[in-house]
């Protein structure tokens, strides 16, 4: 028998909440520290149709990497359909924990994930962290074994993160992909940062528009495959889940949430 | 067949919100306002024994003076009284709607029911408000039709609002009560705006001790008869709810809060 | 003769820098506003490729939309290459306006321009302004003669500005496409301003991720279009320029920036 | 023959400013740090009577737990009283110190005397800090050797202080006083740390009702014993004064203000 | 028989609080607004030896243009001079009252006193405020009949105010002077409203030396006085208050203090 | 051959940015970092008439002490004469460099030059830092051999500094002048600091009439030598570079402005 609170331990061992950045409202957000857990669903996003799935599924605690409640909450109107899911997740008893920023930094963590994707369809010789003086840096850095133009990378970027859609950004230098970094999530505003680490080439998604005039102008090549990449998150996290499980005979049944969270279709 | 949304546009009528006080979250905070309503209980706060009362009696609506959302939640971690409120009010359907500095101010409300109490038990020639240039003043002002002492009055009010205690200052200048502001409440820090008006003796509850000495300085007496004499809301609002639901054939059953939520208790 | 300074005075009688948005630095940023000028050249951005355009068209005047000085310039080190920029301009006395956020509001002005070319693609019964009580409101918002799908809506949008790419997110609540607010740029956070105008689709670009989660629940539409439509100025702000031309004798030559300032490419 | 400084410097060896809260404006406050001083009266707050007192016992040196300073005086206009206290203060040769959150915290200070004064009373096993890790901890916390319930407990508190009155508050949780913190003044807002060193009954004064409300449903019993409790000051401070004059042969005349600086009475 | 109320009644309405700039502390500052009053002595500042002349002459009330109190006093620590000269001043009763900012825009206040003492050396055309839209402008501004170049006007000030010392900038423009703007005390930060009243010189005290440079760049001449030419306050005050005490039968013994406040010596 | 860079590179080692005080825009201002330099100027400001001394004399790179940008550049408008003067620097590829608190500071810089040269006039046994516990001091000490009046040593450092005009304070302690503080530019701010150094007198400039009244107060005469003693920097600076570019065979032609850039003339 396993409760909440002890998987909430062992994601503080593995992503503890002292490294998240400040604002980030990572950890237990949702439900009861102390319920017995038989079932948990890991998802990127919880939205209404995340929460159904749940119900439906009879879970009881959900494992997301961004947090439902970005925002305190000043009521609990149920006009607004946010205040609405705190209500079906709190009647179904439903907890929610987040491992947001935390996640990101962590060792083995979210941009180590994205990262070893990459490398299953790129050859890179070594790679590092974005801030080397920094224990939890915010991104990673790697070397291609070999560079190649903007357009070749993209496609393979394209390919490692299975998307329909991407964007990128061809520095004013016009220098080939040789050193790139990764940063998940939206992480433009790091640009500086990036520079300092010597990359050429900057994956991260949602870019904006001055942002990536900017970028191109202080030498940066772009590959934008969007926030969703992120649902990398699904089933490592899951996997992460039943290593646990296993090696704490938790007896728990772990599903992954099979809702598309993205937000975006394209034309 | 009334729904919550009918009954909180009769008390915007009344109280409206556009005057309640920088901060406050008065208004509608918990629940569905297009639900209907059957059964409405009228209470000071909204504390654990209270949602248990409301739960018991099949209650749809709580009408509360103090918000019961007083900050924003961060989380709904049911380790947290507060949260667990929320919760149990959810669960059952109970919606919670708060009228706090709107209704202080509005005419007829909480600072005239208890002006009008006192006036049951003190003769009182005269009352108005404590800047008569504001249509929603903080408080009401009254002449005494004649004067007394500080002891005296000070029995009046413990009288008037049935209290077992009630703390009084006499004034540094020592004179006896001839013109006497009130606000429920806690309003020490108002004390400046009260003797612009010209009162002699103030009634207020929950004095600060340093606040105590200040007024004591600037000349004024004070009649400190807690913040619970604002219970009077229970009676007044169900009142006001009577004649609602007579005028408008709302068929509303309304009960009145028994619990105390007085937190003291005295020696 | 014309001198820099007429053709200012004309674009603030028509888009007047009072009405421009907190922050937002338009109006006149580098050069001579005495400078006779012979050639002018309309673009969306000034980019390093635009500036050299301008330059190896003897252009004396640049109107821009979007600033190029968006932040001021703590210091002009050439290894900056927007402080290059500066520097070439000023070599080649090259002066620089930007129409932003006053162009946007301005009757006749961007958002009219994307509402007029949206009109040659849809059927639009009646539009008006975002905020009605607003005499230069931040949008526009038309009713179509006849509700459409958001798919096709969408098809009709990507072919009025002749994009490549365009992102839609659909409605938790799934409405057909019926009331449409258009604001360009990227102005996502504006959406509670475009539900109160009784929206049920929104035209905007560069939304970002959480936000198109939140327009989704809140029960809107989004079309995103991307913030490379504004590219309309182009053609608009150089017709503008040639009616003043031929109505004050000015004998000015205009041309059209043929760079594309579209940072993004797309797979 | 001895100085005001000679006094400060023995104040400060036992209670140094450095230990303050931030805010609080303790220290020498008015007068002549050179002053030769032949006697000196303790008082818990300098207020309008005990500067009378002062200046008709002809005393030199005040030594008040209170600032009589608590705000920067903006002008010395002796229309308020307050001013009119600087003025006679000065106008008297009388100099004034005040010790108040540096001697809150000193070791075998202000909440050390109120623990001895509260064990004189009850039996203790144990008492330490409130945060243990903190040398100079806000307060003070004890284990009862037997437990008891609220009301019996505050029974002998209010026997300890000798007090005519006191409000108690008692836990929703219902668990009787075993561990208890004390902390003097008004502490209400530091309950979280309270509750963090484990203790289920908390002694402090000025209780906010809506705080009051909080700590029920927290867990926490609360005595209020009022703010007044620390004129054990008066008598305290005489003491260790009259240690320090014998130790260094100061040849010091000590009184202690036998003014009842209690703002408030009770019916 | 005059109290200091009854002066002071008659100065607000010369020179009301209401116009002070935020932040000048102007108005009644120390002693007591119900004592007769039978000398006033008036000065520029009040600094210690001024403290002891008014103490030496019997002075009830001191009239100055300078706060005393520019800051509030956080204690009254007598080893400051500064709280020495409040003591001095409670111990001797005397009252003392700052017209500063105020009396700087009054109609027929400091900054006119200053034009016409200039008018009494330079033929001047016509004069008015620098801001002509503001009742209660920062400065006046004047034409002169004859212009003239700067050294010649530098001369025709320093006569005017006798001064033994007098800094000039020469406008790098090099225009001479025709169009002149004057604002007692320190006040170069105001340059640009100079500017914008068409003035090609600017009379003020205190330049600091970039500024100096930035109204050199901006074609202003600047002549600083110095900040001790509002010493005319001594003179002119007395008089106004001679004036009032004649109208009023005030019987009054009107005083200028001698004492020298420019801390300034020059080589 | 050199370029801007190795010179950069060396000023660096010489007084590092890092011990600039926050706010200062010291460091690389205008131009390219890469540019072969034959020609170096050096001034204390850099003014319209200096950058035409530049062009004039064919310069490449100018140091100054005073930055060139004290203010980010919002535009360049070059209707402003500030924004001229980049214009021209930056046409005629004349890069600025400003060492200006980080020189203060420096061991060796401009408080150390400014106390060698008053050693030349007046004997001095010892000298240090102001704040002896800070490696880099705002400012100097220093112990005359033997006290002089304050009259006297003001007319050694008139000498000194070989000023027209010279401005003192005579403290109201009237102490004579024995242990001299030492801070160039205007630093009457920091005269907290130079009376805990045990200085009896302060040399700085620009002082503020309020505080030289302050300064009186608290017991420091003041010698107010003016800004323009910074000069010193130009002959002081290009010996240092001159220096340089022997070790390094750099060979440079190094010239000193001979524009003076005093804003002041005196009567």
């Amino acid at each position: 028998m396993v409760k909440v609170q002890d998987i909430l331990n062992k994601i503080e061992e593995f992503a503890p909440l002292s490294i998240k950045m400040d604002g980030d409202p990572s950890g237990f957000q949702i439900g009861d520290r102390d319920q017995e857990v038989h079932k948990v669903m890991t998802t990127l996003d919880v939205r209404p149709k995340v929460v159904k799935e749940a119900i439906d599924n009879g879970v009881d605690l959900i494992l997301a990497h961004h947090p439902i409640m970005f925002h305190a909450a000043r009521n609990l109107d149920l006009s607004s359909p946010q205040n609405q899911m705190y209500r079906d997740l709190l009647a179904n008893n439903i907890a929610v924990n987040a491992s947001h920023t935390n996640l990101d930094k962590a060792h083995g963590g979210m941009n180590d994930w994205l990262m070893e994707r990459l490398r299953e369809h790129v050859d890179i010789k070594d790679s590092g962290y974005i801030d080397p003086d920094d224990d939890y840096s915010i991104g990673r850095v790697a070397d291609l074994t070999t560079s190649m133009d903007v357009l070749e990378f993209a496609k393979k970027v394209h390919d490692a993160y299975e998307l329909k859609n991407l964007r990128y950004v061809v520095s004013e230098a016009g220098q080939p992909v040789k050193r790139v970094a990764l940063i998940g999530g939206d992480a433009g505003k790091f640009y500086p940062e990036v520079l300092k680490s010597g990359a050429d080439t900057f994956i991260t998604g949602d870019v904006y528009y001055h942002t990536a005039h900017d970028m191109m102008s202080a030498g940066l090549n772009v590959i934008d495959p969007g926030h969703h990449i992120e649902a990398i998150f699904i089933e490592k996290m899951a996997h992460k889940l039943a290593d646990w499980s296993n090696a704490y005979h938790w007896d728990l049944d772990i599903i992954k949430s099979e809702i598309n969270t993205e937000p975006y279709n394209f034309i």
